[in-house]
């Protein structure tokens, strides 16, 4: 039994937490998931309704809970919200406390939409690499930081940190990961400017050949991946990285689809005594304030972060490869939402794209 | 009378730059280019040569030098130097000490190779875009850095950190370039998560309220900047960002052309008292080890960093149209190196490319 926390969040994040919460029941109900769904609101509206971003019930379910299914959160309002409350209430929080350290985040193209992509077929046919993104060190959590002295003498500082700890378990996870896979590892890093981006390197390079020398490892400068990753991204089987090169090149990675409402993502912690993992699933593309409320949403990316939870929350991978298979099979025979569709192509709603998963489903 | 200091480098970096030189050499002698050159190693050279990787007898040249024109840098058997001789004789000390903050990096696509792009051609064409990166502070240099402790409990530091001046000089020089172009800057910070990043964001916002209100303005996150350059490249004229940022996104922008090969770049000064700006050139491609010494490189980054030359250290700006506009006819007429050919095309080696541009140079 896993217990699921639903966290739908801001903007169109309740509307595609709801085609995934469908999807997850579908695999309750037929392939025997056991899991305990609550839900709760994040977001603005907690602001909104208890005038605090984060009750504390609301905190002691995300303490407990074995996998958040998560939506969007941040919208064009939160500026009103004090800085403060903002962290309080925010996703880094979460993150940091779970310690969910390994961020993965799966770019694979679907060949239904090699025309809308902006790249040409050539260059991203059969593209299926993923990253893993440290998420609890480096730019966003070091000390010292933060805006000292007084206009116009101001001066903005940020610590990039990291552990040879931290750089250790993200390195085991990619290279673990990779045995599943195609067996092949890119670190990235930028080690010939930065020192902590040096010491990166050893780390992985150190780990590699003690423990993964089966696995095939490259290094790559952060500058000259993000070029490798437009030139030839099939090139590329599991990207280890920190967490803020990690932010930029899985997002310029995932443009390679045309669109981010098609990707997942999981982040994930150390596991515990019994082995188990805590971990929070959600869509990458963000709370998209300027079409939410409307039902036109793609649920795609948080359908296949539903496929993620099967594979590493429940412990079921082939149910996770039927219902990435059904996604894929969703596309190629026609379905779209209005951000993957090509002009004149017609267009579905958030519901009946989910519905044409679903469909899928049930006939395989 | 201009003094340009020619730095040829290691790997690729003389066999372009002799061919930017004979285009340089063709404007002193038919458009009244008045410049005195002088040409000295650097690199790797230096250290075989001299076990040294910079004579002060050079590092003088480089204090009272107008402009250089630069190569490359960085070859494989770099290891082999003692770190403190690298930085010694890097690019990097040579930004610091002349206080080159203001990079340049244009990204205009030639029609004639929308074919060999891997972007589709109706996201590409007529991209003009160019990166204004800060080139001085950040994460390049700022402190503490460095690397604690002792294996495996050694840590990795490094310091973002940028003051209000070093901020609004960068946002002045976008604001300026804006106006000789489309009249519209993209600022890029990652300021929902880092401080230094706020601090930016606020800084140019203020600029531009007070003293460039006639220039369009818009704000981006990094991650989100490196989607929008991919989903939709036309969309940016000047894009002003950090030193760390800039490096990732001008690069994952160049990847738009289908080359590195193909870039130009300058690292400009502030003016001193009568006016006049310090400046590097230097193509973006790097040494490329690889294919160093087969006369195969592509010469055009090199040539078009004289074309940056013209307009900026040497006030010709219809020289510099005219060499840019050869480069372009050159290309329309066929002309490609190995890295710019289509599968099946007739390639140019270096010189032969660099006689094309020449040819077209001396029949406009
Ligand atoms: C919302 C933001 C803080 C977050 C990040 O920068 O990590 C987002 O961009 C992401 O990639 O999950
Ligand atoms: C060679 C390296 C130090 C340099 C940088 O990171 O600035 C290069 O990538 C560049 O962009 O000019």
């Amino acid at each position: 039994m896993i217990r699921i926390l639903v966290l739908p969040g801001d903007g169109v994040g309740p509307e595609v937490t709801r085609e995934a919460l469908r999807v997850l029941r579908w695999f309750i109900d037929h392939r025997g998931l056991k899991a305990e769904i609550t839900e709760r609101d994040f977001g603005l509206v907690n602001w909104q309704k208890h005038g605090t971003m984060m009750p504390d019930e609301t905190w002691a379910r995300i303490e407990e809970a074995d996998a958040i299914l998560f939506g969007a959160v941040g919208t064009l309002d939160q500026k009103a919200v004090p800085a403060e409350e903002r962290r309080k209430g925010g996703l880094l929080r979460i993150r940091k406390s779970l310690d969910l350290f390994a961020n993965i985040r799966p770019v694979r193209m679907p060949r239904a939409l090699l025309e809308t992509s902006p790249y040409k077929p050539r260059v991203i046919e059969g593209v299926d690499l993923c990253f893993v993104r440290e998420l609890t060190a480096g730019m966003y959590f070091g000390t010292p930081r933060g805006v000292t002295g007084e206009s116009p003498d101001r001066r903005g500082v940020n610590t990039h940190s990291y552990t040879e700890a931290e750089i250790a378990r993200a390195a085991r996870f990619a290279f673990e990961l990779a045995r599943t896979r195609r067996n092949h590892v890119t670190s990235v890093d930028k080690g010939n400017v930065m020192e902590a981006g040096a010491l990166w390197r050893d780390v992985v390079t150190g780990i590699h050949a003690a423990e993964y020398a089966d696995v095939e490892l490259r290094h790559l400068l952060a500058d000259n991946c993000a070029i490798q990753l437009s030139r030839a991204p099939r090139g590329f089987d599991v990207i280890v990285t920190d967490n803020l090169f990690g932010d930029l090149l899985s997002d310029a990675a995932g443009a390679i689809i045309g669109s981010l409402g098609m990707l997942p993502s999981a982040a994930l912690s150390a596991p515990d005594a019994a082995g188990r993992r805590r971990a929070l699933y959600e869509p990458i593309h963000g709370s998209a304030p300027d079409i939410a409320g409307q039902g036109v949403a793609n649920p795609l990316g948080a359908i296949l972060s539903v496929a993620l939870l099967l594979r590493h929350s429940a412990g079921m991978p082939a149910e996770a490869a039927l219902l990435e298979r059904a996604v894929e099979s969703a596309l190629d025979g026609g379905a779209r939402t209005a951000d993957i569709a090509a002009p004149g192509e017609a267009v579905l709603r958030t519901e009946a794209m989910a519905q044409a998963v679903l469909d899928r489903l049930i006939h395989d």
